[in-house]
């Protein structure tokens, strides 16, 4: 029998408590040990609970970490602090820690991995990314002898939602983030999801230990859907790509490009089959090949999937086989400039002789060749242009951006967006 | 150090060698471990081989199972016999044992499980299902929280190889499969993955983990692909399907159905975009909900990956880890004649007054309700008609083809295949 005592009781937290309880007879047959949740930290003293939890709340958080008879931690409050002290406490109090905290975990995982072994007990965090898709774990251990080259991903379900809103109900981005609030998929701040900071934490966390390398999410050049107009998605439609939300990391012999950015994928991309919130991972290992995960990211019951398995995991593992930092490479975060990539240019421009020359003028300087050039929809003597163009640097890109909108009243950068040709 | 013994080099077995000499450096920093290949077992004394394994060779069996230095022992010959009685004699002798044989372990996994406890040692099989994609290993563990009621899964890349030809090259079957001996997908005697049966040990291996129950082939009731005709790929296009061979294991409160066979699935089910020679697996658990792994089933380096990872996996489990034989459950296998399912028809009739009557009739009174009749290609008074039914039980479409059979010449059902509306 090992004892547990819970940090929050939110929607994972609930979960969680729910799941051992469904669940624990066949738990205890699977995994051959019983769990007993001790205690839960709450916050709020008011809010109204089910009966069956009344007799483990605490409001005390020493109740837990200081509990002798506490063999583990279940850290499911979110946000950077107090999680990330409190389990820095239960580590040291030789407690095993069970955590879905990516912002804990992308930006201290390191440290506390460290603190874990000093201490000699577990730190897990599958519930960190994509929810209930087992994708830490295999990574570690089932695909452990391959070297991997990429990772490209739908991490976060909020804003998979609303592209896909978008481009089914053919509305603007207001209207699909009002949607996802009401569908409960968005927070009442989402400003996390939108401007995919929930993903870039994400994917410093799968980089990390896919490449062994320690990515932080200061390092991912990232971009969200903000700027993203229904007006993107029909051209996008129209020329036979979907908009989705991509994580993804690339290593090559000079570094590491880490970013997270919408991207036009062909329809044929596996990850433009994923829609609403469900999450999607891809991997290239050398010998595997490429390997897909999918399944729901987010969500009560599927992340307390993740966290209880982590439990029993940590319950069960030994110094033999602990899951140590693994980070021994050490290679850099090339700067996003040098990325190359196609890339979707939405110009609106004077419909007057010698612009689109000024424009493809332009392009030429930088170094950008086109792969397609369509001018449409001349209102009020104003042409929409949309371009696409071969592989170049981020770099040309930007150069080309700036030189564009400095024509004046001439023309403007409505949008740019990454191209991915390959399916 | 840990000294290993390979039985068999043939695809996987140096697969398994290459993988090892060229990831050891860093899979003994991830795992902490140094695998040292002491022998391999080859059987032909003629061929060829490269030169840094010439000194492992040996024809003896026994140099490997009974060397009191070989910790662990790799069975990647395949077939039941002799391996059955490597992996027994090496598991008595305290050997860990990792194997690719899903023709043993989906027959024998049991024994051989419960004689790994016995002799306080591992055996693992992550290979023998859906080669490098890791699904033995997260069913266990990752998604130990879960009670899991369906499986459905593409798990032979050979016939999928095939399905995917005929329908994008509109060729036959016998064509397809010339193709795929071609290009080394098909074995030269290919019955086993054509007939299914290659399909039906890898779904009883995996119903047997994911439901907790033991399933052996023998109880899988099993199709192949041999019956299908480019006629009917064309036909399933026309109404919006794919054909892919699909296993299946369903738990219901009465008990398991588990199937191999031919299905119409809708263009947009995730399986349909299952093509060549990929495998997926798609598991729904009542926390987690549906869960999708995809990638590649079989092949030299896939199959290795698989291989390597449950080497280090099987040297650093110990007795608290150990994952053995957890058919808790006595559930029986139900008769496939009370399996429910659409189902399509293609019958061939006289193109005269009064069949389609006498076939509707047949119909009616077998408590089948018609979803769609399509009558088509009247060529010599000789009528094709495509039925596709409502849900229905396998006993009832039986017995309708049965009698529209007896209709003598009359009519001649030409086809029946099962039918997967939802997506």
């Amino acid at each position: 029998l090992y004892n547990i005592g819970i940090l929050g009781f939110g929607t994972v937290g609930s979960g969680v408590v729910e799941l051992i309880l469904k669940n624990n007879g066949n738990i205890e047959k699977k995994g051959g040990l019983t769990l007993n949740i001790k205690k839960i930290l709450v916050k709020d003293k008011v809010k109204k609970r089910p009966e069956y939890i009344k007799e483990l709340i605490t409001y005390k958080p020493e109740d837990i970490i200081y509990d002798p008879e506490i063999d583990l931690v279940v850290e499911v409050m979110g946000g950077e602090e107090p999680a990330l002290t409190y389990i820095r406490q239960a580590l040291k109090n030789k407690k095993h820690v069970v955590t879905a905290n990516k912002e804990v975990i992308s930006k201290h995982g390191r440290e506390l991995l460290e603190l874990a072994l000093q201490n000699k007990v577990n730190l897990l965090f599958e519930a960190s990314v994509a929810g209930g898709i087992p994708i830490i774990i295999p990574l570690k251990e089932s695909l452990i002898a391959n070297e991997f080259g990429n990772i490209m991903a739908i991490l976060n379900g909020t804003t998979n939602f609303i592209l896909t809103q978008m481009e089914e109900n053919k509305v603007e981005f207001s209207q699909a983030l009002e949607m996802a609030k009401k569908q409960g998929y968005a927070e009442s701040d989402p400003s996390a999801d939108i401007l995919g900071l929930d993903a870039a934490r994400k994917i410093a966390i799968l980089a990390s230990i896919a490449f062994n390398v320690r990515i932080t999410p200061d390092k991912v050049y990232t971009e969200g859907i903000n700027g993203i107009s229904y007006t993107d998605i029909n051209y996008a439609q129209e020329l036979g790509f979907t908009i989705r939300l991509i994580a993804e990391a690339q290593r090559t012999k000079d570094g590491i490009f880490v970013l997270v950015a919408p991207v036009l994928l062909r329809k044929e991309h596996p990850l433009s089959a994923v829609k609403d919130v469900y999450n999607a991972v891809i991997v290239e290992g050398d010998a595997v090949g490429r390997l897909m995960f999918y399944g729901k990211g987010a969500g009560k019951m599927p992340t307390a999937s993740a966290v209880v398995s982590d439990i029993i995991k940590a319950l069960k593992t030994d110094e033999k086989n602990r899951l140590n930092c693994t980070c021994f490479r050490d290679e850099r975060v090339l700067p996003i400039e040098l990325f190359r990539s196609a890339y979707y240019f939405r110009i609106k421009a004077m419909d007057k002789p010698g612009v689109l020359s000024k424009i493809s003028g332009i392009f030429g300087k930088n170094d950008i060749n086109l792969y397609m050039v369509i001018q449409k929809n001349s209102i009020n003597n104003i042409a929409e242009i949309v371009v696409i163009t071969y592989e170049t640097t981020f770099k040309n890109i930007q150069k080309a951006v700036d030189e564009i909108n400095s024509l004046d009243d001439i023309a403007e950068v409505s949008n740019v967006i990454r191209v991915k040709e390959e399916v």
